[in-house]
């Protein structure tokens, strides 16, 4: 890998982002293929079951959907060979026109983070994705290597900030010296990164749309906010609104089990995440 | 992948990690193949330069050292064929006699918890290791699925609990509603974990050697704390005593740039990593 070789400029991510969301709805679909879902469609627990149900869902929405989104644990868990599936994944959704923001939630430090980023936000890379969840235990400033490369890329992160399970407040709403909590201050380092992007920053939070009241988090991070928990994890289209308030424009909601369940049929995968599409963008439109 | 095909019971990961410390010396020698290494090894940055690094490293001492503990992200830059190469790795290693750390940093919930685990805490996981370094953003419960697989495999964990870099005291400083740091909190729950297990626990923690003042921190958490940043990042062996108190005999020093500097050569790294284990056992037992 020549770190140099390759390296165009691109429009960032957050305007690219931006613009997929207000064409086709703020929907991001994830990429689950678990094995009680490899089952369900028939398929075995291998690394073919795993090929034909990711290219199923990308022939399935790639071309409708704003963004989609790989859990890359379940290609992980197939070794080399998975990871190769999830090569694949990445580069003919990215073809048929969708964002990818592979989820990874990793998180290192120093050339190690570095190592991390060149993985997902070299434009080089197998695993070139348009973003890279990731995760700060380490310290927001931990993630700058990968700050830094997805900025010379036109690539994006979203760093984890406020979850919705129920074992995430033990870390997440401790206290710092300065009175804010550990999400809160995430989000202001988001907020930070963001200042003075247009149309949308590059650098996103995830917070979960099942977390409850969100009113004391300044969720006004000029960057998107990726929230998982709509659909079969139980928050509705329809409670978008109240769960984030002002900052609604800027949500991505995922919906994984909720479209993927309906599969192997592509049509019927497409029809799920179209009602999805809509129904969100009706909740957007009229709050 | 059949969950329960090969699964058989394993002496636990701490037991065995007790007695390759007391015979080999407690050191664990990091296998960081990052690009600057890989010039100053005069290897090409590509595939074949990250397997004959690897490869010789394991060479020259897995037969000798208590623990490897290669960097996922270093072969994760590479794509899938990176991670083949991690397989092979980590297979040759454990192989030849060492114990096998895989420092990959993973954390997620639920299912998605799940897929990391199989993926590297599953007899049958092409990446199978003795143990895994995950991370704890969303909570010490989310970690569960990793815990239980560990258990029935025989392998362990060590969890980010209080790192040596900069940035790390934003969260790991963080104050919990019963008073408790978010680090004090990951080392409570890994006591809690370890209790009654003898000789050691399987369940450790990630403790910075140059994280400076400990004394406020419980490490009797009856497993080990793996301990970077001795070497090239500042501790030396002479260090260690004082930086752990009583808990040093449960201390697994970490090795990386100290030992690999003196690569290519098999003799140099052997040398330098038989330097390091006779210092850090002279440290433990002179204190």
């Amino acid at each position: 890998m020549t770190p140099m070789t390759g390296m165009t400029s691109s429009e960032p991510f957050g305007a690219r982002l931006r613009r997929a969301m207000d064409e086709r709805g703020p929907l991001c679909v994830g990429i689950d293929p678990h094995a009680s879902l490899l089952a369900e469609w028939g398929l075995n627990d291998d690394v073919a079951g795993l090929e034909r149900f990711s290219r199923t869902v990308v022939e399935a929405v790639a071309d409708r959907v704003a963004v989609l989104k790989p859990q890359v644990a379940f290609f992980e868990r197939f070794g080399s060979r998975g990871i190769a599936v999830l090569e694949k994944t990445v580069q003919e959704a990215r073809a048929a026109g969708t964002l990818v923001v592979t989820d990874a939630k990793r998180g290192d430090i120093g050339s190690t983070m570095a190592g991390y980023a060149e993985a997902f936000l070299h434009k080089d890379a197998p695993l070139f994705s348009d973003a890279l969840t990731v995760s700060p235990y380490l310290g927001y400033g931990s993630l700058s290597p990968a700050v830094a490369l997805a900025r010379e890329s036109g690539a994006g992160l979203f760093v984890l900030a406020l979850t919705s399970n129920p074992e995430g407040p033990e870390v997440q709403h401790a206290i710092r010296a300065d009175g804010r909590t550990v999400a809160a201050t995430m989000l202001a380092h988001l907020a930070a990164e963001n200042a003075g992007e247009e149309p949308l920053g590059s650098f996103g939070a995830v917070v979960g749309a099942t977390v409850g009241d969100l009113s004391s988090y300044d969720l006004a991070i000029n960057g998107p906010l990726l929230a998982p928990g709509v659909g079969a994890q139980g928050a509705t289209p329809a409670d978008l609104p109240k769960v984030f308030g002002p900052a609604l424009r800027n949500v991505v909601p995922n919906v994984s089990r909720g479209v993927l369940r309906h599969g192997p049929d592509t049509g019927a995968l497409r029809t799920a995440a179209e009602r999805f599409a809509e129904e969100i963008q009706v909740a957007v439109a009229g709050a």
